[in-house]
C-alpha cells in the first residue's frame, strides 16, 4: 500500500469533546470485529462480487486490451453513455490519469482519443456534443448494468439513429460497444439482435462498485490507462484492508471513525482533494457513500433513516468558498483531505525584482504553496476543534488511483456493516422512477399518473409575476 | 420578474411535522419585517454596496464594452486568474450563457475567445493551461478585490514572466487586465507601476457579491455576454424583492423558510439545477450561502456556531447518486430544485421499430424526459416528507441568469439579517492564511511557525506501510 492515512485530528486528544476517545475505540472493538468478519466472509459473493474484480485474470485483461486496441487507433472520440455508477468510475479515473485538458490538446500531442462522459439527458448538452464530435470517427460505449436505465436508453436511441443516418447501418453497428449484464435486460437484447460488441458485468457487481469491471476497464483501455497497474493498486489496498487489527486497517478504522462521528452529530462528510486531477474522485466517493449508507431501514427492518451526507470541496479553491463555514459553523462535519506528495511537474513561481509586495513568494513553487495551504488549513481546522483526517498519495498514477478507489469501496462496505444496513440496494429511487414512467404515459402506471395529477399544490405558496 | 418560486413542499400541509406551519410564518412576521428593514435601509451602503451594482450607469457599461471590444477581437483565449468570488461569478455565468463546449468549438463556430477560469494553484493544472493556450493570442484578467490574494499573485507572477519571455515586456503589459480595488493593495500598486489596464471594484463590494461589478462584467463583455440584459434581470429581481410582504418576496420568504428549517435540524441545503448550463450556479450559491452564513458569533458577539452547509447536485445526473440518501436518509436537508421551462433546443428521442423494449420512449424528447424526471423526483421527495422548493426559469438567458444571481445574493442578505450575523466578513479563514505565511517563511510569522512545528501528531493514529 502506497497511500498513507492520518487520523490524528479526529481523536479527542486533538479536538476535544468533538473527537473520538481511545476508550471508545477499545469498547467498540467487538463491533469492528463483527463488521470485519461480515465483509470478509461474504467477500466475493452475492453483492460483494466487486471484491473479486482486482483479481481479474491476466487472460481476461489481455482480451479486453485486444478488443480495445483497434478502437483506440481508429477513434478520434470515445463517448461514454451512462449515468451514476456507469459514469463516475470512468470520469474519476480518466480525469486523474489523462492530461487535465486532454480534449483541447492538439491531436498530435494526444496519445489517445478525446473522451466524453455523457451522464445527463440535458438537450443542450446533447446538442453541444454533436457540435464538437465527428460521427465519422466517434465510438460510443453504452453502459448500464441493468440494461434498463431510461436515460441511457434514450441517449442510445438518439446516437444510434444519428450514426445510421451518417454512416449507414452496417458501419453504425461497429461504433457501438455495449457494457451490461450478460443474458438479460433491454440493452443486452438489443445488442444481441443488432450485433453490437458486448462486454459483460458480473451479476453481483452493483453500479457504484463496478469501476474495476468492464464498466471502467473498457474506456480505460481505449484511452490508454494502464489497467494492470490500476488493478495492482486495488489489490495492494485490498491486502492492507485484510488486516483484522482495526488500527492497522485504513478502511475499517476510518469507516468506524466516520460512523462514530456521525452518531455524535457529524452528519456531513466533506471530501476535499487538494488536486484538480482528483476532483472527480470526490464525486465517486459521494455516490458510493451517499447511496450505499443513506437508508431508511436497517437489516432487521427497523426504521433508522441513517446516512451521512457527502459533499465535495476542492483545495485550495474552496478555501475561498467553504472553509469559513467549516471552521466557524456548526460542529456537524468530518473533513477528509486528500493530498499528493509529488505532482507530475514542478511549477516555480517566477520572481521579478521590479515587482514589489510579492517577496514572500520568492523562490517558492506552486507545489509548495499548495502543500503549505493544505497543511495550514488542516491545522486551522484542528485548532477550531473540527474533525478531519488526511489521505496522502505519493503521486497520482494508475497504481495509487487503484488503491484510492478500492479504499473508498472497502470503507463503504465496512461502514454499511457497522450500521447493519444493506449497502448494496437503493429502494429510495423507486418512487421517482415509477412516477417518471407514469408521466411518460407508460401502460400499467395509470394510477400513479392520477396520484401525480392530484398532488397537492396551493397557489398560496407560489410566487409569480 | 420572470422566475417562478414554488415553496409548497416546505410547508407542513405537504410534508407533515418536518414542514413549516402557516402559524409559524404568522408569528415570525415581525422578525421578517425587521430583517427586511435592516437590509433595505442599509441597501447600497457599507458592505451592501453590491445592491447598487444593477443600476450601474449606461455610460459606465458603454465604457467597459468599449475597453473590451478590441480584446474581444484580438484574443484567442481569455484567462481569468482569480479564486473564490473572483472566479465563481464569471464561471457560473459563462457556463450558463455560452455553448456548453465552447472551448472545443472550431474557431469559426465560436463568436468569442476561448475562456479559462483558473481558480486553483495546482501545478498540473497550470501546466495543462500552458499546453493548450497560445501566449501570442492570450489575454489575462487578474482579479482580486484586496489585491493581496496569495494564490492570484502567484499565478500572476508565473504568467507575467511567461508573457515577457514570449513577447517582450512591452507587449506583455498589454496582455494583463487587472480588476481590483482602486488605490490600494499589492496588485493595484503593481498595475500602476507596470501600466496595466485597471478596472475598479467598489470598496463596499465583497468578493462573493461582486459578480455585477467589473469582476464579472469585464470577462462577460470580452466573451460577448449581453451585460445590459444581465443587469436588467438583476434589477427586475431587486424590484420584486422590495416587496415588504414576505409571502410575495421570493428572497425574503425563502431565506426565512431555510433559516426556520435549519433551526428545525435541517443543516444541509442542497442546490440542484436540472440543467448542465446552470451547474456552476450551484457553486456560486454554495460560496455565498456557506461563507456568508457560517459564523461562530452573532452581531452581539454571542457564540452561535451557525450556518447551513450548502451542497450541489445536478439533475438528472445525481438522481443516480444522491436521491437515495435524500429520500431515505436523515431529515436533515432542504433541496432547492432549479428547473427550466424551455431549453434552447429540442432533442427528440429517435424511435426505431426494430428496437424492442424502448417503446415507452417513443415520440418523447429529452426535454420532456428531463422535465418528467424533475417532477417525479420532487413528488417522490415530498411523499417521503422531505423539504424542498422549486425555482423555475422560463429559459436560460442573460436576463434570467441576472435574476437568479440577484435572488441568491438577496436571499443570503436576508438570511444573514434573520440570523443576526454579519454576512459580509470571513474571520474564520484568517488562521489558515497566517499559518500559510508562516510555512512560507514570511517575516513576522516565526511564532506561528513554531506552533505549527510543535503541533501534535501521534504515530498511533497513522497508517503507513
Amino acid at each position: 500500500m502506497q497511500l498513507k492515512f492520518d487520523y490524528n485530528n479526529i481523536m479527542q486528544y486533538a479536538i476535544g469533546v468533538q473527537g473520538v476517545k481511545d476508550a471508545e475505540i477499545a469498547a467498540d472493538m467487538p463491533l469492528m470485529q463483527k463488521a470485519f468478519d461480515e465483509v470478509m466472509s461474504a467477500g466475493g459473493n452475492g453483492w460483494q462480487e466487486w471484491m473479486r474484480l482486482p483479481d481479474t485474470s491476466d487472460a481476461e485483461l489481455t482480451s479486453i486490451l485486444q478488443d480495445c486496441e483497434s478502437i483506440r487507433k481508429k477513434a478520434e472520440s470515445l463517448v461514454v453513455l451512462g449515468i451514476g455508477g456507469s459514469a463516475l468510475g470512468p470520469l474519476s479515473v480518466l480525469n486523474a490519469l489523462l492530461h487535465l485538458r486532454h480534449n483541447e490538446l492538439p491531436a498530435k500531442k494526444r496519445a489517445a482519443p478525446k473522451f466524453y462522459i455523457e451522464d445527463n439527458i440535458d438537450p443542450e448538452r446533447m446538442r453541444a456534443l454533436f457540435d464538437v464530435i465527428d460521427l465519422n470517427t466517434a465510438y460510443f460505449n453504452v453502459i448500464t448494468k441493468s440494461g434498463e436505465t431510461s436515460e441511457t436508453l434514450a441517449q442510445f436511441l438518439i446516437i444510434y439513429d444519428a450514426l445510421k443516418k451518417a454512416l449507414g447501418k452496417k458501419e453504425a453497428k461497429k461504433r457501438i460497444l455495449v457494457t451490461t449484464t450478460i443474458g438479460k435486460g433491454t440493452l443486452y437484447n438489443i445488442a444481441q439482435k443488432e450485433g453490437f460488441k458486448i462486454f459483460g458485468i458480473g451479476n453481483g457487481v452493483g453500479g457504484r462498485f463496478s469501476v474495476f469491471s468492464a464498466v471502467g476497464l473498457v474506456p480505460f483501455a481505449i484511452l490508454g490507462v494502464d489497467i494492470r497497474a490500476l488493478l495492482a493498486g486495488a489489490r495492494a489496498m485490498a491486502a492492507a484492508c485484510k488486516n483484522p487489527a482495526p488500527q492497522k486497517n485504513p478502511a475499517l478504522i476510518t469507516a468506524y471513525l466516520q460512523v462514530k462521528s456521525m452518531q455524535k452529530g457529524r452528519n456531513i462528510s466533506v471530501m476535499m482533494p487538494y488536486s484538480d486531477a482528483l476532483k472527480y474522485m470526490a464525486d465517486f466517493y459521494c455516490q458510493l457513500w451517499g447511496e450505499s449508507l443513506g437508508k431508511a431501514a436497517d437489516k432487521t427492518g427497523k426504521q433508522v433513516f441513517t446516512g451521512q451526507t457527502p459533499t465535495k470541496a476542492v483545495g485550495v479553491t474552496d478555501q475561498h468558498s467553504q472553509i469559513q463555514l467549516y471552521t466557524e459553523g456548526p460542529f456537524d462535519k468530518v473533513v477528509t483531505f486528500i493530498g499528493v506528495d509529488n505532482f507530475r511537474n514542478v511549477q516555480p513561481i517566477a520572481s521579478d525584482p521590479d515587482i514589489d509586495g510579492c517577496g514572500f513568494l520568492k523562490g517558492q513553487t506552486l507545489n509548495d504553496l499548495l502543500k503549505f495551504e493544505k497543511r495550514a488549513t488542516r491545522f486551522a481546522l484542528q485548532k477550531a476543534l473540527r474533525a478531519n483526517f488526511t489521505i496522502t498519495l505519493p503521486e497520482i498514477n494508475a497504481h495509487t488511483v487503484g488503491e484510492l478507489l478500492q479504499y473508498f469501496m472497502l470503507q463503504t462496505a465496512f461502514a454499511g456493516a457497522l450500521l447493519n444496513i444493506d449497502a448494496y440496494n437503493q429502494p429510495g429511487v423507486e418512487e421517482g422512477k415509477i412516477a417518471t414512467f407514469a408521466l411518460l404515459g407508460r401502460t400499467g402506471y395509470e394510477q400513479k399518473l392520477e396520484e401525480l395529477q392530484q398532488n397537492l399544490k396551493s397557489a398560496d405558496y407560489l410566487i409569480e409575476q
